[in-house]
Order: structure tokens, then sequence, then C-alpha cells
């Protein structure tokens, strides 16, 4: 056999087209078998849809549409209302892969790839050979331009095979159809949960999705207001990696170093930027185009001894505890748990990336006793439905012991099993995906940290309702106990020996020697303006009709003195306070605050209070506080340990 | 606020070199965290230095060495006696993502995207801001070639910093030096756990690691051939998707389309292609380049439609029963388990991608029986070490009901616990990586078929091996009663008689009435050839020094009449057999067989086999089966089901 030489393996190396890398490893884009193919094709499409909308400050209106055909091929119709796309670049923005608006900017969006509607292209034209058809209208008064295109694998660029402008009924929009090898029947109910799961955590978006046969879904918009619109930062000095740190002096246009780091980084005024300069040992008037590799590294471990500010989390926009609850109450409208807790973490920063974790858990009710809990994971606004296992949210949850939480778990680790379902969102600036299908989360250790941090919160507000339940449910025996059969006692023994009924009041005091609160919640559907159409270029207003949530709390004074003391109400923060009675003495964007009147013995006093901007079962809980009385005499209410 | 149009949006469209896509995606490629980059790196380097040497048919030498500074920078040294590189080529291989020899071929391989060692450098410039340094030497007689380079990320190109040739004590080879930030401290055991189990399923690698103290671990070559080397295959009709098809008849020099899906697919003959020509309704003249998208579909479909051999396995090299035996013995030699067992599919194919699965487990033993089972996972002789959850082998094994093979799972479902250790191993011409990490397989159904269906092969065979153990036990305990306590008794009786002991062979014989089979392995060192220096360009003859495995087997006929049968003892398939006694009937590469003489009632023959090239406890374990006996009288062995 002859020898194998370097020269004979040399004629074998190639450039890789990126497409054509993707064309060969489909799975790595989501497109591993039929059933994802649908749902990853139909997500692109959405997501895509959704940014370009919230891009141009649009309410979204979203149509997605799915026929059927016999021998396996769906064709998937997505169209927005969006701004369009300007001609020129409808090839490059679905016939490139890696091509795109979002990736070089540092803001929070669903795309941040530049890959996944020319993968769907991609996808489409390798199953069923056919081209994708685009369809663009930028403006009000003039045509749209329908093109039709196919990839070049080759060489990764589009191949226009038509072009036309003709006439659309719609002010602005982009509509793509594209035809795909894929399995309705097995991804049906899929698409149709990842379309409502998707419009109850972006409910400024209108979703109308048109199923095969013809049923039509419309998941109605309930807020007319666009989510707080992301800004673009500048990269954080904590974050940034040495490598691109050099490669930034390289094409910044600043010539002296302080004026770099002040222009090109966040977070660095001219106090920071001095110390960082002084602690490297340089100097500021350096050109940080002749730096070498040794001055740039000191600057870089300078940076890491220099106190600086967190980076603006501006560029964030978290769901809420108000969707995620909904969101939650959703999944288990059928089931009427227990109850619903969430949590919410400050905004926190990995690699110079900020991200934020919010977490929810329902509890109880007819959930599944036997059956490991069920993970809902959100990135972005996007719900994530597959690689559920290599996603480090799965990960954190499983490295909690929820033994003591009433959940099963085999030696304190893995997915627990009992009547309980999770809920975790990560918004971030750029979400470590484990692969190109945006489906899991890598595992970045301060990542990992804050959804445990944030599940561990949540565990510590189950034990603390189950403690307060358990609290409640024995004082409500007593109290049962004290003020009906005590009377009948009482009756009974004066009817015997022929005296007078004693007045009970002050004993029933004594015994019950608490203050008792009580609260009852109560919505009322009020006349909604009617829906405006939707809204291009302008910020609407707060939108308040729809429905009105009452909460009455009832405070007694079975304490034998009079009481004065503070009472706290948390209130989501979405919500809009309307009348409060008595007059409060705080309202924040999180609670009420009432110092209250001094309440005598046997005694009571009714507070109440009305939300607005909330759907009903939005807020089904009362979260009291007390403040200035012994928490010990408090039923119904916990210490105010302060906001 | 002014309205954003499209024309806003466009002047923020970019394109996105692939190399800045994973320099801001780095999780993406196996670098999300400091100590999977070190271990990702030494991967990368490995692979590649494996994939040379067998590409060139030299057993491969490799060494590793990592250089941990203070500052959490490592420097990480992988060199091979490889083929080297050309000069021209190792700016383009080490400072280029997406480019490589073994992208475009189907044939099996550890490296398949052209990505992996250039990210190392990639992320070595990003994270340390040094130049990757490569040597590499071609021919013995000349010079080496030392380059150090950096990756222009914006145009994924290399910058050739430095270029020089020196002597090189080596024939020929390629040296990789480059600096990372890693966590050295906790990578460390992976590192070692990595080499050694690619040690182990890589016997013809000799691996020498030098740890930052010095400590030098040689990992051993055991066998001194290659293994068997794949072979390129065309792209097979089954699963060449509509669109490859279209794409390879444009670029096809067949002029006519019989000889284009002759000359471009595997298993089409004249026959096969006429016929799928003919179902399809074109002409076998027709010219690839002129056919239209409808008669591609035609043809596609009738691909499905006519019976078209299954295409050739020399493309792939699959492990082996013994090493993954020796790789499972390996990983629980302090635990002594109960017992070990494999499972080997036969080759199957997904998407015009053969592939094949071979499964073992460890049972038993002083293995934790509170802990969820351990999955060994391996590609293509690669070990896989992280993203087990999200990884299709991990899938397969939680989608199967372990609960009556001895192991516990939540409601039938869910990695089980218990004192077990899985292992899987996929060899493939592509393997579905769900990310550009290569650490986890994408849920392909035709995969986690053949996953399931080796499992519950190794679970049958669970089963099989606890209910031979029991009937074993239970026939010893009758053995030793009538053995040894019934002379005892007869002994008793006659001298309180004082009558003589009578002869009890015949009642022994009566009350037991089975043949029993019982056997005994023992391992025999012998004198091995001195180790031969590498061999380069050629093929070494078997060496069969080191442990030869002696195997006896006693039957004894404890039936009351004559018993005449056949039998058979399974032997692995890499094993060389020698000596055995008596005179077999038939050898094959899976087992012995003897046509035994007649053995009158409680009489007994001994059987005796040798086997070489394997390691002691390779084979520890008999595995016998009888033909032409009532397999209900045997004990020991199982009836024969044919070959």
């Amino acid at each position: 056999m002859a020898k194998i030489t370097a020269h004979d393996l040399a004629k074998k190396q190639k450039e890789i087209s990126v497409a054509a890398f993707f064309e060969r490893n489909k799975h790595i884009l989501g497109f591993g078998n039929q059933t994802r193919a649908l749902i990853t094709s139909v997500k692109e499409g959405v997501d895509n849809a959704l940014d370009a909308c919230e891009e141009a400050d649009i309410l979204p209106d979203i149509y997605v549409e799915i026929k059927n055909h016999e021998d396996g091929e769906c064709r998937l119709i997505v169209e927005d209302n969006g701004p369009g796309i300007v001609r020129n670049q409808i090839p490059h923005i679905f016939g490139r892969l890696l091509y795109g608006s979002r990736f070089h900017a540092i803001l929070q969006s669903r795309g941040q790839q530049g890959i996944g509607i020319s993968a769907v292209v991609l996808y489409g034209q390798l199953t069923t050979g056919k081209h994708a058809k685009i369809s663009s209208k930028i403006e009000e008064d003039r045509p749209a331009v329908v093109a039709e295109l196919v990839i070049d694998t080759n060489k990764n660029r589009a191949e226009v095979i038509g072009r036309d402008t003709v006439h659309w009924d719609k002010p602005q929009g982009t509509r793509v159809e594209i035809s795909i090898m894929a399995d309705y029947k097995r991804g049906k109910k899929y698409v149709y949960e990842y379309l409502q799961s998707t419009s109850i955590v972006n409910p400024h978006a209108q979703i109308t999705y048109r199923e095969p046969d013809g049923t039509e879904h419309i998941f109605e918009r309930t807020s007319e207001v666009l989510p707080r619109k992301p800004v673009e930062i500048k990269p954080h000095p904590y974050g940034v990696e040495l490598g691109t740190l050099i490669k930034m002096a390289k094409y910044t246009k600043a010539r002296q170093l302080n004026s770099f780091l002040k222009s090109e980084f966040s977070s660095m005024g001219d106090r920071t930027t001095n110390a960082a300069i002084e602690k490297a040992g340089l100097e500021k008037t350096l050109n940080p185009k002749n730096m070498t590799r040794d001055e740039f590294f000191s600057l870089h471990k300078a940076f890491k001894k220099v106190k600086i500010m967190a980076p603006s989390t501006d560029c964030l926009s978290p769901i809420g505890e108000t969707l995620i609850k909904r969101s939650l109450k959703h999944k288990t409208k059928e089931i009427s748990p227990e109850f619903i807790i969430t949590a919410s973490r400050p905004p926190s920063v990995y690699s110079g990336q900020p991200f934020q974790i919010e977490a929810g858990l329902v509890y109880g009710g007819n959930l599944p006793k036997e059956e490991t809990v069920k993970i809902l994971r959100f990135a972005n606004r996007v719900p994530l439905l597959y690689q559920q296992g290599g996603c480090i949210i799965t990960q954190a949850i499983s490295s909690i012991d929820w033994r003591r939480y009433g959940l099963t778990q085999t030696s304190g680790k893995g997915i627990p099993s009992g009547p309980a379902i999770f809920l975790a969102h990560i918004s971030s600036t750029l979400i470590p995906f484990t692969s190109e299908s945006k489906e899991a989360i890598a595992d970045v250790s301060e990542i990992e940290n804050e959804i445990k941090l944030a599940f561990r919160e949540c565990a510590r507000k189950v034990q603390h309702h189950i403690h307060k339940e358990v609290k409640r449910v024995k004082t409500r025996e007593k109290f049962d106990l004290i003020t009906k059969i005590l009377p009948e006692i009482a009756k009974k023994s004066a009817h015997m020996l022929d005296k007078p009924v004693p007045a009970l009041d002050a004993i029933i005091t004594k015994i019950m020697d608490v203050v008792w609160i009580e609260d009852l919640i109560e919505y009322e559907k009020i006349e909604r303006h009617p829906v405006q159409t939707t809204l291009i270029g302008e910020t609407s207003e707060e939108q308040q009709g729809g429905t009105i949530t009452k909460s009455r709390i009832m405070v007694v004074n079975y304490k034998r003195n009079p009481q004065k003391f503070n009472l706290y109400a948390i209130i989501p923060e979405d919500a809009v306070v309307g009348e409060v009675n008595p007059k409060p003495s705080k309202v924040t964007n999180n609670f009420i605050k009432w110092n209250l009147d001094t309440i005598p013995p046997a005694n009571k006093i009714d507070v109440t209070f009305e939300l607005a901007g909330l759907e009903k079962g939005d807020f089904d809980e009362n979260d009291l506080y007390t403040e200035n009385i012994n928490p010990a005499y408090v039923i119904g209410a916990d210490k105010w340990e302060g906001d």
C-alpha cells in the first residue's frame, strides 16, 4: 500500500460554506426530524415577525397559516404588519445564513444569530426543492415587492428566481411562504402550544393561526402597550474578553486610550477610566492602535480591580410577575392548583452581558402526583419546547433538594416528581444557547446561580405559604370553636340556670387574643373602550378598560387592648391603583401602605382597594404585612421587613 | 418619536462572519465556561491528532501537555506522529472555521465539521490575546515548519504572524501549542478521564499525558493493529434529500440520468437504476442538468418504491464487544460488579447515513444503589462528557421501563436509579450532534430506536442471566444436599444397622436427574514479543503475546441414561482460538462447537479451549449452549437457537 502523505491529504482540504455546513447538519438548527422541523419553522417565522414589529414600535399583528399536503409537504405562511424589508435586502435576509441586524447589537431580541429564517428557507428547498416566496411592503402608497428565491448553498448566497411588484391591501408588512417537509399530525399540538404560550407572554401581540382544515384560532391582544423597548448598550469592561478588547482597539476611531474607554464601553466615566488606566500602569494618551498585547493584558486585569458601575439594564425586557402568573394559570386552568408563586431576580451579568431571571411555581390541586414536574422554559419571551434535558434551567432545578417542599426526588437530585409546574424565563442581550436551534441554554455558572436563587426564593415562599396556611387553619378552628360553640354553650347554660345569657365579646377576645385579618378578592367587568386598530409609530395610552380587581380586607381586633399599627398590601407592578379606602399613607409600584386608626377591642376596620390593568385572576390572593405590632398577635399577615 | 422604517432597519443589516459568530457564541463550541473550555480544547486537539494518524495509516503516538499559569491561563500542547500538514494549508486548517477534509466525505471520522481545532485557536486568542503556534513536519529528511497565527474574525482568515523552519527530531508529525483561559483545577479529573476513556476504546493509540506538575501518565498502546479503515462511500438513494438530489444533478459530470445515478450513488446497479427511472416515468437518456423540479420529485419518490441494497457498512468502524467490556471493566475495577453485558446491533441507516449502535451494561456489586445510573456515551470512538441530558442516548434509556430489571424509576420513565452503569457507542458517517461542540446526539428517531433495541437486548440478557443464576443456585443447593448429606446418612444408617454402606451413585443420579455443566476461566501471562516501535505505513501482524485465556468446562451426566449432545461455547469476535480439547466440530468467529462423545450415567467429560489476543478479564464468563438434548435436563447451559 502506498504511503499516504500530507500532500495527499492537502488535496482533500476544502472550504465549507456555512450554508452547506447547515444543510448537512440541519439537526443543529432544529430540523432533526419532521415534527421538530415544523415547530422550528413556525417559531423562526413568528420570532422574526415579532422582532421586526417591535423594532419599528408597531403592535404586532401576526398571521400564521399551515397548509398540509398529502405527501408530507407543508406550506407555511407567516405574515406580519411590521415595517417590511427594502427590496435589495430581501435576498440577503432570506437567502444567506449569518446575516442580520441584531447580531452586533447588545440588546435583548429574539433573533440574535442571523440564521433563523434563512435556515427555514434552506430546509424548505432541501426537502421539497421549492422556492421560498417573500412579499414585502414598506410604504402605504407604494406597491409590494414579491420575490422568489433559493439559496445557493455552495456560496451561501440567494439566487433570485423571480421578482415582481403587486398590489397589497396592507399599509405595510412582510409575508413569508415556504414549503417544507414536515409531520403536521405529530407537530399539530406543539404548534398550537407554542403560539398560545407566545401569546401569553407577549400580550401586546395579536396572533391568528389558521390550521390546514380551516380552523382559525385567534390569540387576542390583551395589552395595547408595547413592552418597554430595550435600549442598545455598549460592552461592559467587566465581561469583555481580552481578545475582544484588542479587537475593539484595532477598529476604534479614538486616538487616545482614555477616549477609547469612555466612548466604546458602558459605565466608563472620567473617574473610572482614569482609575483603570492608572491601575494598569499605562498612559491615558496612549494610542490604542499601538498598544502591545501585554499592555492590553494589564488593562484587562486592571478593569477587575476598579469598581465599575453595573451595566444599565434598559437593554432588558423581562416578562413581569403578572404575565408569568397568567401563563401558569393558563397551563393549569382545569386543575385548580393550590397556589401560584413567582420570583423575580435583580438583573445580573455574565461575560459582560446583562441578564435577568424570573421564575414561577404552581403547586397542588389536581396536578399529577406521580409524574416528574413539568418545566416551562422561556428565553427573551420565546417558549423553548425542545432539549429540556440539555438546558441549564433543568440542571439548576435538578440540583435543588425539593424533598422538604413536598416533592419526591431520588437522593435529593434530579427533576423532582409531584404536583408542581416550574417556569423560568431568562432575558438577556445574548442568550447563551447551546446551539443554533435556540432550544437550550448553556451551562454558564452565573446564570445557573441566578436560576437557583430564583427557585430557592419560590421554594421559601412555598414553605412560607404552607406554614401560613397551617397556622390559619388552626386558628380558624379555634375561631369557629369560640365564636360558634361558646355562645351556644353560654345560651344553653344560661337557660339551664335560668340566668341571662352573658355578654361573650370580652371573653372571646380574651381567648382569641389575636388580630384577625381576612380578605376577599372580587372582579368586576367594566365597559371596555372599543379596541383601537393597530397603532403604528405612536405609543398608545394605558388602557384601563376590561376588569377591575377589588380587594376587601377585614381587620378585627380580638386583643384585649386597642391596637394601632400599619398595614401593607403587595400589588403587582403592572397594576394601576384605583380607589383605596381608607386613605393610604403611601402607594408605590409594589405596595399600598395604611397607617390604620386605633382599633378598640372587638372592633373591626374594613380596608379596600381597586386595581386596574389586570385580567380576571391575575391578582387572586392578597399578600399582607403589618408593622408596629408584635407579628405573633396577627393572623392573616406577616411582619413587614421593609421594601 | 420619528417612525422607524424599513430603510432605517436596512442600514443595520450586516453579514456576520462565521468566526465572529462563534467568537460571540463560544458556548456553542463547548467553551461556555473555563472548565469545559479546557476539556473541549484537549478533545479537539486529540481528535484531530487521531484522525490525522489514522487517515495516513499510522499507529498514533500522541503527546498531550498542559502548563498551568497562575492567572488562569493554560498552555495546551498536543503533538502527534501523523503525516504533518503542508505549509500552505496550516493557516487554513488552524486559522479558519469551516475548513477541512472530512466534511464532504461520507465515512466515519471524529472530526466532521471543519471547526474543532480552529475553534480552540479562536478561543485561545479571544481569552489570552496570544498567537497559536503550529509545527509541522511532513518528510523525514526535511526540516519542520513552525507558524504563529491568529484568526482575523471579521474575515474568518488566518493572519500569519511568523513563520520559520526548524530542525525537529521526529520523522514527521504535527505539534499544536495554544494558550487558553481555563480552569485546570476543576477540569483536571475530566481531562484525565477523557484521555483514559479515549485510550481504552482506541487501543491502537499510545497517549502520553504530562500534567502541569510534571506527572506523566502513559496510556499504553495495547493493540498494534489499526482499526479497519473506514471506506468512503457515495450517498444512498434512500436517504438523499430532494434538494440534495437536485444539487448533485447540477454539479454532476454525467450527461444522462442513468449514468448519473450509477456513478454518484451507492447501491445503484444497472437493474436498480433502470427500475427507479421507470417507476419515475422518466427517460434514462435525460440530461440531469435539464430536469425539472417535478421530474426530480418523481425520481425521489421512485427511489422509495424500488428495492435498493442497503449501503455498504465498510465506512463504519465499531468499537467491538471486547473493548466495550474492557471499558466498563475499567470503570468498575474497584467495585467487582456482578456481571457485564454487551449488545451490538446490525448497521442501520438514517437520512442516507449508515450508523451502528453498540451497548453495554454493568450490574450489581458495590455500585451505589441509591443514585441514578451512570451513562457512558461514545460517538465514533470519542467519549462524550457533557450535555448528557440533551442526548438521544439518555432519552432512549429513559424511555425504557427498567423497574423489572431491578432498577428503580419514577413511573417507569426517566434515568433509572440503582447499581448499574450503561454504555452506548454510535458509529456513523455523520453523527447528528445537537451542536458544534459535539457533546450530545440529536433526536433522530432511527437512532433512538436502535439504541432502545440495543438496551432492550441488554435488559433481556440481564434477566436471562439472573434467571440462570437463580436456577443454578437452587440446583447447587440440591446438589450439595445430595452429594454431601446423603452419603453421610447412608454411612450413619449403615453403621447403625451394621450393614455395608450402600453404593449411592445410581441413587444420586436418579435424584439429580440433570446434566451438570460447570466451568472455570484462568489467565496465563506469556512471554510477550518486545513492543515494536511505531509502525508507519505498514500493517503489523496480529500480535498474540500477552495473556492466554484458558477456559475449562466440566460436563457431568447425572441422568440415568447415557447422553449424547452438542456443546457450543461463545467466544469474542476479536479473540484468536488456540488449543481446543476435545477436537471441536466447528470454530467460527463467534463460537466453538463440539459433538461430544456419549457420556454414560455418573460420568464426566472435560472440555477446554484457549483464547489469545485478549487481556486478562476480557473474557471472564463462559456462555454455553447445548443442542440435541432437552434443555430442561441441563444446568449451566441454554438451548442453542442457531447462529
